[in-house]
């Protein structure tokens, strides 16, 4: 099955609420890359509030797809990091690096934003100087 | 196969993206009522942007699903009807009639944050008069 991508403006949303197969994780991270590129996206959340348990292989794939996210030019925040799913991560010696987290997808969304507005701002003052 | 529902905040965000069976389509409905009713949402936003065509059943179940949000009490809010869609329906002498209709996504959330603010004052309107 294929996770739906939600289109806000320029922030793509992504819920994960059912465990993924490796080959539906595959396909999820190819999809969002691919639509991160094709809108040329400013932000991308992720949220997994819904999920009791990640395991490492799916602990990667976020990871890593939070990493390509941000090659790509666009931010990443991971939402709803369950408090059990953070302890068996940490415990399995994996971690959520590629992105910021944040408590839910509402939190999520304010970060993108305010990161956002300060690379607006930056983009700003280049212009300024021209 | 469920359709996520995203919770941002007190508004959920539905995005409906595959053709969906009789009976994901009714799972849907009271799968979005009911949560509606648990967290008191104040807005629902469906998304069928991704959706090329609509037949009558679905259509119906959209529809009603928007009111049923709306007796329950919240706003409700049909995003992405595409041309295709909207001159089909039409045709077949069926209209979204349950909600109120945006573009995208991004607009629909306007429409939504707009109606709830004005339902805020209305509220604190009352507060004042007690």
């Amino acid at each position: 099955m294929r996770i739906p991508i939600l289109n806000l403006g320029r922030i793509l949303l992504v819920s994960i609420q059912v465990d993924l197969t490796d080959s539906d994780a595959m396909e999820f991270q190819s999809d969002l890359v691919n639509r991160v590129a094709e809108i040329e996206a400013l932000g991308v959340a992720i949220d997994i509030t819904a999920l009791d348990v990640v395991d490492s292989y799916m602990a990667r794939v976020i990871n890593d797809t939070a990493y390509m996210v941000r090659l790509l030019g666009a931010e990443a925040v991971i939402c709803g990091v369950q408090p059990f799913v953070a302890m068996t991560l940490i415990e399995m010696g994996r971690d959520l690096l590629g992105a910021n987290c944040a408590f839910n997808l509402e939190q999520g969304m304010e970060i993108l934003q305010e990161r956002i507005a300060k690379r607006g701002d930056a983009y700003l003052d280049e212009d300024e100087n021209e």
